[in-house]
Order: structure tokens, then sequence, then C-alpha cells
């Protein structure tokens, strides 16, 4: 539905690229060793003598998340030819942030599925959730800190600070019909594009890249977490379920203020606005309510003027790469930008 | 009550010390304007854009705990002589650790109250308290990043995730009537000593002291921990209810084993067995059920042997100062670890 959205709604929409190999299966293919250093020290750093933790965290990890942040750490290590080997800690530990991130966002979103399978909270409570999430975070610090730099260190402790106040500001956001696309933009900068940015800055800085090179790399990843979240919460409403591992309309049900929806309502009648504020505001929603949304979306383009605005920050990320080392990662981090917008799933 | 179990049942107890100055209102006093500086950081950077974030960790901040962990890095610090200022970043550091995690606390355990007023969760619903937590955790790191110590950093980091882990494994003995009395201490030695170990550390690292000292001081901490911990156990049994400022019997209530209840199932009869399992593990709970506890502890005196256990945690910990500096303040701490085991709230 997705590819139909942005074949009826938009111009210059890219031709399906389906059976392909994507940019970020190229680029873990790439960096496959790296990859499983990374996967060891995780697998590794998440045990403890209590059983709980590493049954509840491995639940999550062997879900099966892309992975796409440590990614990043390592591309961007590598892009600069870095290969001493401090990215693969420094990459756990931009997933054990992610994953603690997640385990908390389930218990505040009381979701029951994470990545088509039941989500942790679901299967071992709010509170064993929380509480490993916690460690998870306590851990990732622990990395920072046998890493040894305070540069690092700086990086990562913001970005933690600036996710949760991402996530604060989503909760007052949420089934506020009023919410404004700056504030929509306020809280993926700041819930997502920040660890997406601080993944490939840290990159850099232990590549000892110089300040602009390192800024470069992090306002890449900016955009690419932009780009990627846009896309997710267009996925939402308009992807394929079978091929996403997760069902539509979770956004819709909690009354999650996405782009889409706020784009909707822009020019909506007095009629279509009373339509948002009963299933978001009120959160009063029936049957055939999900369709009407997607129907709304049609008629203003609304997915279409979503996907078009992500394609206007994987140009801007692109563009951030033009005076970094142009080598085959380099063409991997032009596509993966791409794709994070036109994927399917 | 607490009094009357420990004149009942112990040997030795001390004479009580109403209507008088405690050690921790004399340490605060004596380290008033360090107190001051620790509360203007903790105030100017709970701060954010966030409007939620200040109003919240405002709300526990203001319920006026009694800062005893801050006030420990502060003493210790000024135990030797240090007053370079480092101490108050750090002492703001452990009290947003020790905050987040009272937050996650409150979640985890549905509290409606903390400290006589309704708890942050009960106000500001679940959501929120995990995500403030989660900020006041990232700006307690970045304020450790700040201050560019890596001793420190990792001191505090260990702590967190030994923390986390602690609280974890309480989960597992809740409701479990065979928790034993080392996985009790395993508990409290992780949730609560540790971070008054870490606080105290903290001031002798940053006075410069030799790792002797330095260890004195954690082991110091951690025996305070394990003796304020045991005594809350105790208190929420015995205190005084409008001198704790909270209603008693909310351990009971949620089934929590702590070392009142496994002293007193250690030579529980078969029947008096089955009231505690019906209590705390099926948490059937009917009137007279709390004053029936009270009257087993009587019975088997288990208020007054945790109180004995106690007083062996407070006498091991003075034992460790003995070489350190002699001035006023670590008569201060000598009496405070005193007092810590024999408050009446």
């Amino acid at each position: 539905m997705k590819q139909l959205q942005t074949v009826s709604g938009t111009k210059a929409a890219p031709p399906p690229r389906a059976a392909q190999t994507s940019p970020l299966e190229r680029l873990s293919q790439a960096l496959k060793g790296d990859l499983a250093s990374v996967n060891a020290i995780i697998l590794d750093r998440m045990q403890s003598d209590i059983p709980l933790i590493p049954q509840l965290a491995g639940h999550l990890i062997a879900a099966g998340g892309k992975r796409i942040r440590p990614v990043m750490t390592l591309a961007s290590a590598a892009l600069f030819g870095y290969d001493g080997g401090r990215q693969h800690k420094l990459a756990a530990c931009v997933e054990f942030i992610h994953t603690a991130t997640l385990l908390h966002d389930d218990v505040v979103d009381e979701s029951d599925q994470r990545r088509g399978k039941a989500s942790a909270n679901a299967l071992f409570g709010n509170e064993a959730a929380v509480l490993v999430g916690d460690f998870l975070f306590s851990r990732s610090f622990q990395l920072m800190v046998e890493d040894g730099s305070l540069d690092v260190l700086r990086i990562l402790s913001n970005a933690a600070a600036v996710i949760a106040e991402g996530e604060v500001l989503q909760l007052s956001t949420a089934n506020n019909i009023e919410t404004t696309e700056e504030q929509y933009l306020d809280v993926i900068s700041a819930k997502t594009a920040e660890l997406f940015a601080a993944a490939c800055e840290v990159g850099a800085v232990v590549a000892g890249r110089d300040p602009a090179e390192c800024r470069a790399m992090r306002e890449y990843g900016a955009y690419l977490g932009l780009a990627f979240q846009i896309s997710d919460d267009v996925l939402d409403y308009a992807a394929s379920e079978e091929l996403l591992g997760k069902s539509l309309g979770d956004d819709f049900k909690e009354g999650k203020m996405t782009l889409p929806v706020i784009k909707a309502l822009k020019n909506a009648t007095p009629e279509e606005k009373a339509f948002w504020e009963r299933c978001m505001g009120a959160l009063e929603q029936k049957d055939g309510d999900l369709a009407q949304a997607v129907r709304l979306f049609e008629r203003h383009n609304a997915i279409g003027r979503s996907l078009e605005q992500a394609r206007g920050y994987a140009k801007k990320g692109i563009q951030l790469l033009k005076d970094l080392p142009q080598n085959a990662l380099r063409k991997d981090l032009e596509d993966l930008i791409v794709f994070a917008v036109e994927r399917q799933y």
C-alpha cells in the first residue's frame, strides 16, 4: 500500500526494488566480521548472575532487530579506514541504549507485540521490563567507561538525555490533535534521530577525524534518523503486514500523532477534524476507522507528502557525505538513506 | 513499637534518644554550604524545555528526602579536608541516580504513596515516571562526564548496573517465602548498599586519597547502607506512622521478603508457615493479618534479631573508620551508622 501511495500521490517516486539486496544488508555483509564482534560483546555483556536479565534481554535481542544503529557506528569508522577495534564495544553500547529504550517504550505503550513477537513486558511483566531496561542502560555506560574516551562519553550521555526528553515530549503530544509538524519533528529528532546521529559521530571520533568530518557524520546520522522514523510512521499505515512483521495501525490505536495524521489534519474539513478528534484524541475507535483514516490520507495525499519530506532529508544527508572519503562504503551510506525512505518494511 | 521490640527482644539496646539532634541533622548542618550548592545543582540540572520533567522531578525532590546519599559524598570529601567543589556535582549525581531508582521502584511496586505524599506515578502516570526516571539517570551521567574523572565514572556506572541487578533480583524473591537470608542480603547489598558505598568512595576519590582509604570509605558506606536498609525494613512494621511519614505494612501488603519475615520463618511452625505463605506468597490478606505478623515477630524475636544483625554491621562500619582522619566529621560518621539502626523514623 505504501507503494500505491507513493505512485498515486507524489512526484519522483523511485521504481520499486523488491527481491533486491537492501543497502542495509550490503553494509551488514561488508561489515560482517565487525558485526560478529559486536554481537559477541552484546551476548557477553548482557549476562548477569540474575537469570531473568539475560532471559529478558535475550528475548529482545534474539527478536532480531536490524541492528541498524550499531551498523552505523561500524560503517562510520570503516568509512574513515579505522579498524582499531574500539568501534565494536561502542556499537554494542549504542545497541544497549536502543534496547533499553525499546523496553521502556513498550511499558509506556503497553505494547503486547514487538517485531511480530510478544513484547518483553507482555511476557515478563512491566516491572522486569523497566528494571532490565535500567540494567542495559547502565551496562552501556560501563562499556563507554571501559572505552575511556571522554569525548565519546559526552556524545553518548548527551544522546541518552535527549532521547529521554524526546520520549517525555512524545507523551505530551499523544492524543493531542493540535500537535504541529514542528512538535512532531522535535519528538522524532530527539527520540530517534539523536541516537542515529551519535552512533555515526562516534565512528568518526574513534577514527580520530577532524571536527568538520565528525560533524558531517553526525548530521548525516540525524537526517538518516528523521528519514527512517518518518518512513516507520508511514509504514504503520501503509506497509505489507507480512513484510513488516507486525500488525498495522498500532500508532492509530494509541492515538500517536505522526506526520501523516498531522498532514491530513492541516486542511481537514470540520467533519474530518471531528473524526480525528474522536479516534486520536478520545481514542473512541470502531471497526472501519483505520480504513477511513487511510482514505483521508489519500484525499490529502498525506502519505505522499510525508515521504516527500523524508526524501528531502535523505537528499540533505547525501549532501553531507560529499567531502568524506569516496569509497564503496560511502556509496552504501548514500543508498541507505534513500532506502530508509523507500523501504516497504 | 520498634523501640518496644528492641527493649524486649535484644541485648544492648541503646537508650532512646528522642527530641535530640540526629547525626544526619548534625552532618547536614556542618555541611550546610556544600548542601546548598548541591541543591542548586539539582534544581538547575533537573530543568528541561519539556515542562513535565521539572514538574515530576520537582515533585519527588520537593517531597524532601533526607538527602542522606549526597550528604555521604560531601561528608567523605570533607573528612579528608577536600573543598575543591567537585564533590557538589557528584553528590547531585548520586541523588539523581537515587531519584531515578525511586521513580522506577514506585512503578514496579505500583505504590501510590512515597514519603507520605502521593507518588509520582500515581500523580503523573507510570509512563511519565519511567521516562523522567530515564532522564534523571542520563542527566546523572552527563554530570559525571562533566566532572571528567574516569575513576569516578567507573565507580558510579558500576553502581548503577549493580543497583539495577539488585532490583531485578528483588523481583524474583518477592512473594517467595523460601527466600534465604543470603538472598535478602544479596538484594539489599545491590539495591541499597552499593549506592551508599559509591557515594562515600567518590568523596575520597575526589579528595585524592590513597586506595586503602578510598576502599575503607567505600566499605564503611556499604555497611551504612546495610544497616540503613535493615532498619528501613524493620520500620515498615515497627515505626510510629507519624514519625515515619508513611503508612506501615507496605512491604507486608506487597509480599516483600524482608529480614524480619525471613527470621520469623526460620523456626516457624507449619501453621505459621501457612500464614506466611497465604499472606506473602499468595497475597491473600485480610484484616488482622498485619497484627498477626507482628505477633509472630515477637514470638520469634524477629525484629530484635534483625536489629542485632544491623548493629553488627554498624560496628564493622565504625571499625573501618579507625585509620581515617580523626575529626568532628569522623565522630558524626560513627554516630550516623548507629543512628541508621536505632532511628525511630
